[in-house]
């Protein structure tokens, strides 16, 4: 379907309940509010749905968006969800009555009556852009600011590779808005929390390097999880820590999980492949990132993760 | 002067050598190679200053720009430069001779026959863009390519307080003209070298909080600058880390110089006014980012820097 056909249907319909996904980042969110916002403002009665896995960091985004108890939904839409199994749990519910889901990962499996899906896009919030500007509602200042949150955390405040030139011009016309992206930008993307910075400490003085320092290797246990107090925010990016370092080629942490598991994150530079090195783990994912999160214990998995790293390197 | 005024000169002349600041960072380099290719591109002879304090980063900017040995110039423009005590040592000669100055800092001495400041702009390359759309001149893939790292060094890859909407939008030029943006962000934003990592270590290990965590301050001995490896490139950046710990309003980093005396600098959040403390320290700058070399020992100057920090933070 088209970005005109997706604005048709919000135009034709009412009483819109919107989902995010769990783990709520920005994009998800950010869209979220976006759209909630530009619907009212076409006169539409719009609410997101109370993710409960919502952070602090995007909670402000939601402000008086939340549904009334008892709220009905007559048009269900999913944003930047490619799966049903990244809904929430208290969303599952909704599962299988998506009327709309508008998304811009390639991979999303076409779970809603009508699917939206522009894997070019940086963000989701870049293709509901492009439908409210169809539907010609205007940008006002708070609408700017969810958009905008979901643009640059989407691209890493237009770091990434996923970066286009239209990310670049939906920011811009962010500020045009008026928003403030000073505060946004030091929040997002300056700030450590104590925590974080705990995190970061630990992880900085635990690196391992293999291979000449192509290989970087990192194990969080769990009482450094616990200790630190650290929350899923803090964890945010902690992945892409390694592979920041120069000469590093597979940057890998793996952090103990509650139930004495492993979570295993992969980051791999230009020509070597993360998803193959996390397959042989039981895992997932793309070229530059990938995991896999597994029963057995870290020191189990320790020599496997480093032999198939190792492999990596070799195969290239 | 207006940005049409310099279009006419540089029009009107020839045989340009262009002139960067000493320890020249993207903006300098970057408006410098722009500047350079577009004159060329007009059918000038151009040519960089070969200033020897370029580092290793940014050195790619002017391959096929340096001047030939003997080359005299007939016009000389200097980039991003306040003041001629910013000219490095070897630049010093043209101090009295430049013809035109095209910056962004406010505080320019206007030392040039014709000085074209302005404040706005986040980086001198978006003077310099205004001036070739005047002149023209097509964006090609090299140009862009110089104008997106000066503008996207500048701002901290659209991070900092100085991003405005026409920061963007000539990025996003730059992403038409064909630029691969991704390894620049990677190399500029994201890889950290090895001794810059080793430093990051250090600092994370040693940073002290006082005042419940409000203020941060870090010691950098010489025997670490030394051991680590850290080249000047390094220490980019070092100033902003204990400030973006959550909850520092007053963040210091002290490194003790070459002779044995003191580095200091300093910054704040909003409010908070790193001059005035760095004034107590016989220094200056700015309100959230100021400094202070001295040639007092660090042990000397560690108590009078905290107190200072202390006094700030109480007056406010």
């Amino acid at each position: 379907m088209t970005t005109a056909d997706a604005a048709s249907l919000l135009k034709a319909n009412d009483r819109f309940l919107i989902l995010t996904h769990r783990r709520p980042d920005g994009d998800t969110v950010g869209s979220a509010a976006l759209l909630c916002r530009a619907l009212r403002s076409l006169g539409k009665t719009a609410f997101v749905f109370d993710n409960p896995e919502l952070t602090r960091r995007f909670c402000g985004l939601l402000e008086g968006l939340l549904p009334p108890d008892g709220f009905t939904p007559g048009y269900i839409v999913a944003v930047d969800t490619a799966d049903t199994v990244m809904f929430p749990e208290a969303g599952l519910k909704y599962a299988y009555s998506v009327d709309l889901v508008i998304d811009h990962h390639g991979s999303n499996t076409r779970y809603a009556a009508n699917n939206l899906i522009e894997a070019s896009a940086a963000a989701a919030g870049e293709i509901i852009m492009d439908i409210l500007d169809l539907l010609h509602v205007p940008l006002d200042c708070r609408m700017a600011e969810a958009l905008y949150i979901s643009v640059s955390t989407d691209t890493g405040c237009f770091k990434y590779a996923n970066t286009t030139a239209k990310s670049l011009r939906t920011a811009a016309r962010c500020y045009d808005a008026g928003i403030n992206a000073a505060p946004i930008n030091r929040e997002c993307f300056e700030t450590k929390s104590r925590a974080r910075f705990s995190l970061e400490r630990y992880i900085f003085e635990n690196m391992e390097f293999f291979e000449d320092g192509r290989i970087a290797f990192v194990f969080i246990p769990r009482s450094i999880v616990v200790g630190t107090g650290a929350l899923p925010d803090d964890f945010d990016t902690v992945s892409a820590l390694p592979r920041q370092i120069e000469g590093v080629c597979i940057g890998v942490v793996m952090i103990e999980t509650r139930t004495g598991g492993s979570r295993i994150s992969v980051r791999t530079v230009e020509t070597y492949d993360s998803a193959r090195v996390c397959a042989e783990l039981g895992g997932g994912g793309h070229q530059g990132a990938a995991g896999s999160t597994v029963s057995e214990p870290p020191d189990v998995m320790r020599p496997r993760i480093i032999e198939a790293a190792l492999r990596e390197l070799r195969r290239v």
